[in-house]
């Protein structure tokens, strides 16, 4: 293994990981490559770095160290290390397996989650796993190794009781806020259900933006334990706590590339439940044109793999499949949302959010054997009329720091506001989920707490030329302007007479 | 779109492409992810520039960018900056659908080709197209796609004579001094020969490495065509012209993956004998034990696939399976290699290597035009005899700066020597390809022209204990050391006895 000793340039800048740079004639007799990791060697500290090789930042003899490699080994300028090639974490070699299609054992699946919340996976390396993920799949062994060993690398919640109820949506429904509702009902229950959940990616706002509005959601897996030993629930925000990490990393390149590998979805949802301890999972599939899975046979495969991963997980799992081909009540946007969720608990909610949320906590409720089977769904309904389920979201908000006796009215929408009204008289024929998002981000939404924006009108309604069917709340005046801009540009309410088409009985003549 | 105007910090450092850092808080608002675009404006200039976030090297509200942003929109610190998502380019929805497995339209080749060299795509977006070449793999049509746009993206040689020979080794052999041979006959046939080759990647040496000995070549486009067109042939350095350059960049990627796709392989080769215009091609195929094709079966296929390739690019190429299970020759590293080659133009030359040369020579012959067919390799035979090859080599010497009256003994060889003897008497059963050059690597090759090792006998030889069988040269004391060190441990001539397994008559008694 050839060896060079090279003088210590500190850069000061951080990267975020072990990075050096070294002179290109350097890198070239050592054998590297751009983007290889060398060991870095004092007398006393040896670590592995990514190198990059350069003409520009070093000279030859040179190592440049940027702000991590210099801590790490407490090193000056013009220190001395000896640098040498390291070999590729074992993980690549099943990183490679993969992308040939053979199976991965646990131990190599292991491996590569191992090296990749230990930051040991180069960029190209990490694309390559997902892009083998994508394209040759898993099977329900591999998921399994691949959920148990992304727990494992984490921070798990253990909680002392049983059993642990949780729900998951995966998403792609705008204004789908009905964790708010779900969870204070099943608590209600006397159930226990330690609830994370995301910020938006792409929408205006997710769940844990929503709950922000209420209470404080960055809490440290102590306090979510308190919390939910003392009221019974949490609705926490996932990216506060270390549970399943290797996930959000993954999720990172997924995103570069647009793509969603459907083992690495199975996993990564399942991963997230069992490391709070999860016995008893609802999976809320939304489903419909312009939610994530857009078909429903494409629903029910997802449901039975998910059904089949938790029976060989050892959780019962059930799934439900929701219509998702429109918004989800009539908000968008973190104080929307929040108003519209404390609403519903107050008994003054949307018809469609109501439904769907007694709907799937009675399915937890049956799950956690706080209510008969088939009954689930109008105990639910009780425990939300009666205001139970709202004096426990009083209960919540309290045990995260916010405020129990806050009231819809007292929430701060964005004073910025402009109606549009309907361009031509007839049936609202469609929602553009999509444009909804588009509009309520424009608005400054989830970053502006009080942007977002009301659907005045639901599929099926008719309307009139004239009539309003939109309302676009935004903190800011150019953000307003922009989210009218695009709402006028891409109307997200499509609006058609119930005529679609004209048919003539009398023959053309030509 | 959403839009962000950002204060300028110029970060004191050069990244290679066009780089700049947010604050993640930005980063967000923006709807962005590390590794995204962003499209950034001033008044007068709009550039694109790969986008990290992070919480460190900017304030929110900041825009760090490096030098070359900085320079390309001529900023300062605290001009403002107007910064937006950019769209992916069209090629990552190609590079997406070659990973759903579909054929890709010329168009669709062509714009990954062009945003290869255009550097626009990020790290991720290129690992993933060659990890979609790799798993799905290209039919001919796109692999003639691949080479024409890898060809047109690049410089291109134009000579005005026809027909222009060209020979490539795939590699994988050490000792492979061949073209140095191979070149000076076929050009002294009267044929042209505008040959570029590689310096060397994990081997002693390669051909650049080589000819780099005798004289300069690391040659413009221009002095090459100057210098073919007077003396009908050139050994220069490919990595001197831009020829093909989509290429280069695509094998930083497949070695950090260590993969090499085959369509990749093909459309490599291919673009860069076309890019120097040659229309009559000769591929040389090493292939046994220890070389880059181990299976014979393998060579004829990809000797098949560059003959069909060939084709339908319109040239002629011709394939030859040629033996790699052990070193072309004796010597190894740039200066020894250089030697044999002198010697052997001068009639001196080791059977292998000589066999070799005129083998290769003798189809190049045929396929020019310049030997009946079934006569080249006589022919070549008799050119290298007559000493009319080694005159063209001094020519070429020449004509590339060299002088070229250098005679074998002239060649400088590393005074640090080292001679390894046989352990016990036997017969030489295999040498160890790689063995070979991680020894001659370690002594110093190819950075250390001097460095390298001679076999004193190849494989079927027989040799008595303390016979020497390898010598070892170096240029410095170290790496003498080092290289002994590694011939020790991993010998790289196995020798057995005649009697490989003694088989007993007498029945086993138990």
């Amino acid at each position: 293994m050839k060896k060079l000793t090279l003088k210590v340039k500190p850069l000061d800048m951080e990267t975020g990981r072990n990075i050096v740079v070294l002179h290109e004639d350097d890198a070239e007799e050592l054998g590297h490559f751009a983007g290889d990791r060398v060991t870095l060697a004092t007398p006393k500290i040896t670590i592995v770095a990514i190198a990059n090789a350069t003409r520009r930042m070093v000279q030859q003899g040179e190592l440049g160290t940027f702000v991590e490699v210099t801590e790490a080994l407490g090193l000056k300028l013009g220190d001395e290390v000896t640098v040498s090639l390291a070999p590729r974490p074992q993980s690549v070699a099943a990183i490679k397996k993969k992308m040939t299609g053979q199976q991965l054992s646990s131990e190599e699946i292991g491996a590569i989650i191992r090296d990749i919340v230990a930051d040991n996976l180069t960029t190209t390396e990490m694309t390559a796993f997902v892009v083998a993920e994508y394209i040759k799949g898993m099977g329900t062994d591999e998921i399994v190794a691949l959920t148990r060993h992304m727990v494992d690398t984490g921070d798990t919640l253990e909680l002392d009781v049983k059993p642990v109820l949780d729900v998951h949506s995966i998403g792609g429904v705008p204004g789908n806020k009905y964790a708010l509702i779900v969870v204070p009902i099943v608590a209600a229950a006397g159930l226990t259900v330690p609830k994370t959940s995301s910020r938006a990616i792409t929408s205006g706002a997710g769940t844990a933006d929503v709950m922000e509005v209420l209470a404080n959601v960055t809490l440290s897996l102590d306090e979510i334990k308190k919390i939910v030993t003392r009221v019974g629930a949490v609705l926490a925000w996932g990216g506060a706590v270390r549970l399943a990490p290797a996930d959000d990393i993954i999720i990172r390149t997924e995103r570069m590339l647009g793509v969603d590998p459907r083992c690495q979805l199975l996993a990564s949802v399942m991963s997230k439940k069992l490391a709070v301890g999860a016995d008893h999972i609802l999976i809320d599939i939304p489903t419909g044109p312009g939610s994530k899975v857009e078909q429903i046979e494409e629903a029910r495969d997802l449901a039975r793999d998910f059904i089949e991963l938790g029976h060989r997980l050892g959780v019962q799992v059930e799934s439900a499949v929701t219509y998702g081909g429109q918004p989800v009540g009539y908000a968008v946007g973190p104080a929307l949302e929040a108003k519209e969720a404390l609403e519903t608990l107050r008994g003054n909610g949307p018809g469609s959010l109501v439904e769907k949320a007694t709907s799937l906590a009675g399915i937890m409720l049956e799950l956690g054997g706080a209510a008969a089977p088939g009954l689930g769904r109008q105990t639910a309904m009780e425990i939300l009329s009666s205001g139970k389920a709202c004096q426990k979201m009083c209960e919540i908000i309290e045990a995260q720091g916010g405020d129990p006796k806050i009231k819809p009215e007292d929430i701060y929408i964005g004073e910025k506001k402009e109606t549009l009204t309907a361009p031509q008289s007839g049936y609202v024929t469609h929602i553009y989920n999509q444009r909804i998002n588009d509009i309520a981000r424009a608005a400054g939404a989830p970053r502006d707490k009080g942007a977002g924006l009301r659907i005045l009108m639901k599929e099926g309604r008719k309307v009139d030329k004239g009539e309003p069917c939109l309302e676009i709340y935004a903190e800011h005046e150019t953000k307003l302007d922009e989210a009218i801009a695009i709402a006028k540009r891409y109307p997200p309410v499509k609006i058609e007479g119930m005529l679609l088409e004209k048919m003539s009985s009398r023959p053309r003549i030509w």
